[in-house]
């Protein structure tokens, strides 16, 4: 069946453009709408009770744009509120979050025994890569660890600062010492995974939503049948809830043909 | 008079607790009622336009509270949002910003002849510094620079990150090397003034809002006649817009004694 209804993808600021720009890679025909909550974020910051509220605002903006599948393009929110979305979840429209496929990847990867975890206070606080992992495997053992100021520092994006041993100095934390895999738990992190490849002299395993995801929804909907079949190149939406130029200039790093980003209060 | 009305102090996160317990120090006959955008924190990445509306809503909500006066603690709210605050400024609740009593300062300290200024994004951008001191003093030079990751890294407070040379990495700025005087524009930044302090070797002058907010606000009341009289000892208020674990510590590190902290929706 063709199904040219778009794929909603929302983050609370410009780490869940990275999902988007693969799922653009790996299904160049379906069009996606992004919704960038500028104007809370961080979400690593903020309680649960408001990422939930915030999630739950932007999932009914993304039904009403007659999305066929919402993905949650943030730790932190698929963390703590993917719960409640899930009660939202309706016949056609799927949800996806970006917690899924790496739970799937560890489950088939036996070699992986010593698992390390980096995310926001959000994300780590709420456990939910420890309770995911724990749940499909025994036999491995998780170490988790908050590292609030890695995605103010991806985003300012200063190459002087990179150079300063912050990436270092989180990562050779006592509990990380014995780990043979590390999962990066925050949407932002692939931005610098080659940082920390050369922290670990590539003698372990980096991985993130970011290895899975494009694959993993193709599965999805050839498994739904709900792929776009039409040739038609596909007119991206971005939406954001604060417009500001520092996100309209992310956006074009990912998506640089003639981005329209569009401020949209849904909030109030 | 007695006016034993209370004052308003609001900032997006943290920062302006340093400016209220600074008045509490000066004062300490004065009620505080304290009001934390944690929910829109931290502002220095948000929009002008946000800025101003957050701002507006919080001067209406302490307006209502009957408040004497409201300290726009945030020196990004100060920056970009004052002029229009000042359009709401009534006869009977007077309107203080934190960068009028620094400008106050440079204007008689004569010796002062390059001075540095370090803020957010959103309060460089404004330029509001160099416009303001230039207006006061035309034989000084001024220059800024937006150091936008420390107020995430004051409000991590990690030991480990603060020696790995961020604040030398922002401050060894060629534009900065001949500066006689550093203002810390941020209500955040008096919280690491001792490692600024250190990096410059006490060589320069490091001045800060905190520094004559206390004593700017008494002549303030003292000229108005608006001064607390009563020998009661005043019960603050505190206020957040999202309610964490976190800023109800913080609160706790600047009013020790038995803080309630009250979530208020003030912008839904």
């Amino acid at each position: 069946m063709n199904d040219p209804r778009p794929i909603g993808v929302f983050d609370s600021g410009i780490g869940g453009l990275t999902i988007a720009h693969e799922i653009n890679k790996i299904l160049p025909k379906e069009k996606i709408i992004y919704f960038g909550d500028t104007q809370h974020m961080p979400y690593g910051n903020k309680s649960n009770k408001k990422i939930i509220y915030y999630s739950n605002k932007i999932f009914e903006f993304l039904i009403k744009k007659q999305c066929k599948a919402i993905i949650v393009a943030c730790n932190s929110a698929s963390s703590v509120a993917i719960k409640q979305l899930m009660q939202k979840e309706t016949q056609s429209c799927i949800l996806l979050n970006v917690i899924d496929p790496l739970i799937n990847a560890i489950k088939k990867d036996l070699s992986i025994k010593n698992i390390g975890v980096i995310g926001t206070n959000a994300t780590i606080e709420s456990n939910i890569y420890k309770t995911r992992i724990y749940d499909e495997r025994s036999d491995v053992k998780v170490y988790s660890l908050a590292t609030p100021l890695l995605a103010s520092l991806i985003e300012e994006d200063n190459a002087k600062l990179y150079d300063k041993g912050i990436i270092e100095s989180y990562l050779s934390h006592e509990n990380f010492k014995t780990i043979d895999t590390l999962i990066l738990g925050c949407t932002h992190y692939p931005l610098i995974e080659k940082k920390i490849l050369d922290f670990y002299q590539k003698k372990i395993k980096i991985i993130s939503s970011l290895n899975y995801f494009g694959e993993y929804v193709k599965n999805v909907f050839e498994q739904k049948d709900c792929l776009n079949q039409s040739p038609k190149k596909p007119k991206h939406q971005f939406y954001v809830s604060d417009y500001t130029n520092s996100f309209q200039k992310n956006t074009k790093l990912f998506f640089p043909t003639s981005i329209i980003l569009r401020e949209e209060n849904i909030f109030s």
